[in-house]
């Protein structure tokens, strides 16, 4: 592998390193310019790094002092030279400053990825979490 | 074209049209038996054709009479010789037999794609409709 290649699962372990330190510009740099996310909160759609880039800092910030664990679970792969897919569960864990756990969800998310320049960058973003179907509530935990 | 190979655009096609005659073995003859559907309701996961199977015959089933009329909108498709994603609006309109619409509903769909024998086939199907912060609750209105 060459120094410009990057592995897919790569993108996994950014995505945890840089929700931890709350780093958006590491965090925004996965995505492709013209990323398309279907977001499990709120929007129907981020459509564009720009509409995506105010989605994180508006998460990040109001973390405050609280930091966010990503765990993936589940990590189904299907990779060809140009495209690739991920899908996987993710839980975030909402920590203190202290460390106390504060809160815990669990996601479904599914990866389109696009090579450019030998580097995967994330073209489509979907997470989600099961609808009840008579309460029509979210379901949060796995 | 050979008369083996299909386009990825047939899969809507098919869909639609299999869920309007709820013809279940049209319908899941879209589907790799491997595949992995994180589908909006109920479940965190459908992992295989005969699960899948299962969720689309109780859908087939509670619809009675009903006749439901899928339309796809803003249809974004990455394609490779061997992989390809599709991720679009879904609308789901339920019509009476006598053909008087009861409800409507949307839904964002990402579908992965793996081409077998020339015949595309869903390896991984994710749908979901955002959730509201504040009640939990799914939107189901675009």
């Amino acid at each position: 592998m060459s120094k410009k290649e990057s592995s897919i699962l790569q993108i996994l372990n950014i995505y945890h390193t840089s929700v931890f330190t709350k780093n958006a510009d590491a965090f925004l740099a996965l995505y492709d310019q013209n990323v398309q996310v279907f977001d499990m909160w709120g929007a129907w759609s981020y459509r564009g790094i720009e509409a995506w880039r105010g989605a994180i800092a508006d998460w990040f910030e109001k973390l405050g002092s609280e930091r966010v664990v990503v765990d993936f679970d589940d990590v189904q792969t299907m990779e060809t030279p140009d495209v690739a897919v991920i899908h996987t569960f993710v839980t975030y864990k909402a920590l203190s400053a202290q460390g106390v756990e504060l809160r815990s969800m669990s996601n479904r998310m599914t990866l389109a990825l696009q090579k450019s320049d030998g580097i995967w960058k994330i073209i489509h973003e979907h997470t989600s979490a099961p609808i009840n179907h008579e309460t029509l509530k979210a379901t949060l935990k796995r």
